[in-house]
């Protein structure tokens, strides 16, 4: 949608707009969507309104959903080599330290995207849309690696990959909700702990590894 | 903090009361906190400002923590009488089973608990710091149950009852968060049974029913 209603820009016109939504993205996980105007955007941005509108022509939604795919981006990134390498339960162990590092520097602000969720459901439909399509295309990165660990053995045959990754990714983001509401890290960790115990259940017995 | 700020009422005053929270929690959960302006709820309530003012007097926060309590308590309520009594394995299938009951008649809401954290974190600590007491205490029937459940033996002795308990009601809000992105009951579904699963192979081997 973004891509759609953006400006072609040049290059220095795609970095000033790269630079507002940055800097947006701050305002909004500290105040939320609805606790952050436009005018609060300018402001903090040191953007007119009219350098506002030529960069968000869509307005507020388009602005919303540019957030809300630098922030999946950038926990997408956290997340790497990992996540597109869910191939052994060493990997999955890997992927839950990174998980762990990066949003123990910030537990008080929980998912970026995750958050969103709450905030845009009942106010901003298509942007809501947008972002339960990035939590799909994050979650599609376990579903993937527990197929393939399912194809190689090391996740029985009648385990169902899809509703196992859907339950990993619910932990994780629910860990981070609890993290945000407690301002610890250690619901995630024991909300990961559980889920890759969950996933070790669903291994052939004895477990290989 | 409610009971510091409200006023004391009349059987009559404290109907009214609870019919405005009852009629801004709706509000509430359709349009988010930041979405929800105190003239949206005079207007939804049919509620002059100063009578607004009386019931609230301090404002919107007084407001918004009334909402939090009650539907803390309805979502308790739609638990029980499982929550007090996670006694038994038969019991946590009880409890799961009144969850998926009771969200999948509005998955599209998530929790209208947990959803507040994300929202209130940043714009309203006391607010906020109501919401985490009242998701702490959510998450302690929980972290009764299993401690009884390890006194009883259903448990290893090794078994870290508060950490589990953290980890299950992580799934709990996780999975509603996907259901409300969803608009599926699924990802709840999903995300108890890998919650249980977990708390099975925390059981003595074999385990006990």
């Amino acid at each position: 949608m973004t891509t759609a209603t953006a400006p072609r820009l040049t290059a220095k016109g795609a970095a000033t707009r790269a630079r507002i939504v940055a800097a947006a993205a701050d305002l909004v996980l500290a105040r939320g969507v609805g606790g952050t105007s436009l005018d609060d955007v300018r402001a903090g941005t040191l953007t007119s309104k009219s350098q506002l509108f030529h960069y968000f022509p869509g307005g507020k939604t388009e602005l919303v959903m540019a957030i809300a795919t630098y922030q999946f981006e950038r926990v997408l990134q956290a997340q790497r080599p990992y996540l597109e390498t869910l191939d052994t339960w060493a990997d999955w162990d890997g992927w839950r330290d990174a998980l762990l590092a990066h949003y123990g520097t910030q537990p008080h602000w929980g998912c970026p995207v995750g958050t969103l969720v709450g905030e845009l459901t009942g106010t901003d439909p298509v942007a809501a849309a947008q972002v339960a399509g990035h939590l799909d295309s994050w979650c599609g990165y376990l579903r993937d690696g527990l197929r393939r660990m399912r194809d190689s053995g090391l996740l029985r045959r009648d385990a169902d990959p899809d509703r196992l990754a859907l339950a990993v990714f619910a932990s994780v983001q629910g860990g981070l909700l609890l993290t945000q509401a407690t301002r610890s890290i250690e619901p995630l960790s024991a909300a990961l702990d559980a889920a890759l115990t969950a996933l070790h259940a669903a291994a052939p017995t004895p477990p290989r590894s």
